[in-house]
């Protein structure tokens, strides 16, 4: 008998309607003759609801209650769906994440899970019963109420998986699974069966957020078999696995297996940076105190004594920005700062690039090719991404997917 | 330093203002040198709108699922508080009623309180905070979710009274306090600033419902002083506590406290019931099993081998009765059953009465005196009850408030 794993997002128990379809979707996997255990995230707006709720009350809502807070959306949604699986007429019951055995670190907000006890989550399966548990969540070794933080329910499963030793992790999206590049723009864009681990990690990276960078760290560290795959119908998805070799040929091997790109991408420029130790970790030290994720940072050649350092960010963060550097400005002192959001950011992903040295240069004339300057570039080693601008996005992505032999689909030995 | 513990229902943190006012209340009381612990209910709608949630998706919504769903109403609510009294500057710290140690018997729906571990609480009420508590929740040694069930968060609020050997519980409500009949009816009623613990409790089972019954006997057993006051305004309410002494004049010591009239009655008769042994047991038992809460039980004496059954119990009750009926007079088999719901009950409680034999003749006289038949008596040691139509509840609550020397208020000892 295997032991599955499932998690659905919230939008997929966004309704009552949509909790029945799920719940028939977990008494399928069942029926099939699996044990299984399902991680489910807050019902649609709920989390919003509380927090626009917080913010009618305070306008520093503390990190602690919070928590607090936040942690009843999935309480409501384990419940609810336990509920629907009973009328159903499944054995089923629901756990909060204390009671499925999360321990994490005491951080609230973004908790770690630092250990997992599933004591009661196997005595549960062994009962015949389908587990539901509230993902998002856990308690510390005082007893307080941690959430995971964004993306913290794909972790949650991961978890969940790693301790009960489950056969799969399957993650339930909107999309059939992970493509070479966003179909919506590359029409030729292909379902990939396998990823590897840090193909996927990078892809995620990327803004095609199909699954939290987190949780594809844990799933790799502890070898889980992630399947990502539709909630709205039951074609195989995108399975995630140590190696990903499911070319027959070989020598055919694809040295790029995904193109991505993000429209989300906000540049700061600080112009007139003193070059002295230390300023560069004042200026990020300041973004991150205030939980801004920082992608590409550069760096440029000091001109004298100073220097400009341009990063990206999501444009989301660009009120925080100004207010930010305003005083970095000043403070420093540097001369000015600018932000641009007129741009894009387009990557090469694949993990055959480590053995193929030729795929930077490849990147670069193909997108000369079609006119396209490139204002900053960052790399991995199995990444490359480009900042250019955000008009020649979707024809970069295009031409990158032709340019490294993505648009036919190999031939799959499953 | 005084201890003082406060209870607020849900409709006093119903909305962001009243939140906010429930808070300033909280901080006025720490100000004046109190450490305060707070029991707080789910906000106004909140629990009904989660249970209407769980009807869509279920018919016979399972008990231990449903506690798991409504104990988030709570945990929403303190939360909120907390973040509240943060926000206006005072140290606050929300808990569950599993972190506020609260050890439930593992009944869901409906469980007992079997232990209080107040460590948690006194540790946070040393270090300076201001305590909010979940209500209506606790936890039984499996960690399993229980709540406490109907009125279940002034119990809360009495045993963390107890725990903490608190100088008082305040609880809070929308009314001044306990009156000596319901004053929108009798003009004349006046707030009485004391009361027993004995006659809280007859109010409370006839329907004057300000305090819950089961909190009532646990403030009793311990001997907590309890404050039933106005969420609106600062006046004094009612004190109950052991033994009401508070008349200046002891010689004109009144014999009955109050009057109370109750509408919600329906009374139903079971015509033509064999007289054999465990009969009424299988009947209420029917009942009980259907928690169905019974009031009044006649037992007419018998005519041959039959008898008649009359009982008394909620309106809202009159679905279920009607099914349950049709089935017992079949299987009995009885003749027929009848439903009245064109009745009500008024009831003098007092105290004094134990003392003196005239009180029952004193409140027939009167009743006879307005042209009041009565349909059902039913007395306790302080207190006597009559069932009579419902178009003359009104005119017999004033007859009896002045019968019993109500009308003036006598001169207060405080």
């Amino acid at each position: 008998m295997s032991i599955v794993v499932q998690k659905f997002g919230g939008s997929s128990v966004g309704s009552p309607e949509r909790m029945r379809r799920v719940a028939r979707r977990i008494a399928e996997t069942a029926d099939a003759g699996n044990k299984v255990a399902v991680v489910v995230s807050a019902m649609g707006d709920t989390t919003d609801d509380l927090i626009a709720l917080a913010q009618q009350l305070t306008t520093r809502p503390p990190a602690r209650e919070m928590d607090m807070l936040l942690s009843t959306g999935e309480q409501i949604s384990i419940s609810l769906l336990a509920m629907t699986l009973q009328e159903m007429g499944y054995a089923a019951i629901s756990l909060t994440g204390r009671q499925a055995g999360y321990h994490t670190c005491g951080t609230y907000a973004k908790a770690k899970i630092v250990a997992m006890d599933s004591v009661r989550v196997l005595d549960e399966l062994n009962k015949g019963n389908i587990v539901i548990v509230a993902g998002f969540q856990g308690t510390d070794k005082r007893g307080e109420i941690n959430t995971l933080g964004r993306g913290g329910s794909d972790t949650s499963a991961v978890a969940l998986a790693v301790a009960l030793e489950a056969d799969v992790c399957e993650i339930f999206t909107d999309v059939d699974g992970v493509f070479t590049a966003d179909p919506r723009v590359v029409r030729k864009a292909w379902k990939m069966p396998e990823i590897s681990y840090d193909e996927m990690l990078e892809m995620a990276v990327m803004g095609a957020l199909v699954l939290q960078p987190r949780s594809v760290e844990l799933a790799k560290q502890y070898g889980v078999k992630l399947h990502v795959r539709s909630s709205f119908n039951h074609s195989e998805g995108t399975i995630v696995k140590e190696v990903a070799c499911m070319y027959k040929d070989l020598e055919k091997e694809l040295v790029v297996s995904g193109v991505a790109h993000d429209m989300n991408v906000l540049k700061t420029t600080i112009f007139g940076v003193p070059d002295s130790p230390g300023v560069a970790g004042e200026i990020f030290g300041r973004l991150a105190a205030e939980k801004i994720n920082v992608d590409m940072i550069i760096q440029s050649g000091s001109r004298d004594t100073r220097q400009d350092i341009s990063f990206t960010t999501g444009r989301d963060e660009r009120h925080k920005i100004e207010r930010i550097l305003t005083e970095i400005v000043r403070q420093l002192p540097a001369e000015s700062y600018m932000i641009i959001d007129t741009i894009a950011k387009v990557s090469v992903i694949g993990a055959g690039m480590i053995t193929n040295p030729g795929v930077a240069a490849t990147t670069f004339r193909t997108l000369a090719g079609i006119g396209c300057n490139i204002d900053m570039i960052a790399t991995s080693e199995i990444r490359i991404s480009c900042i250019i601008d955000e008009t020649k996005v979707t024809e970069a992505a295009l031409a990158l997917h032709t340019a490294f032999g993505l648009d036919a689909a190999p031939a799959i030995d499953n």
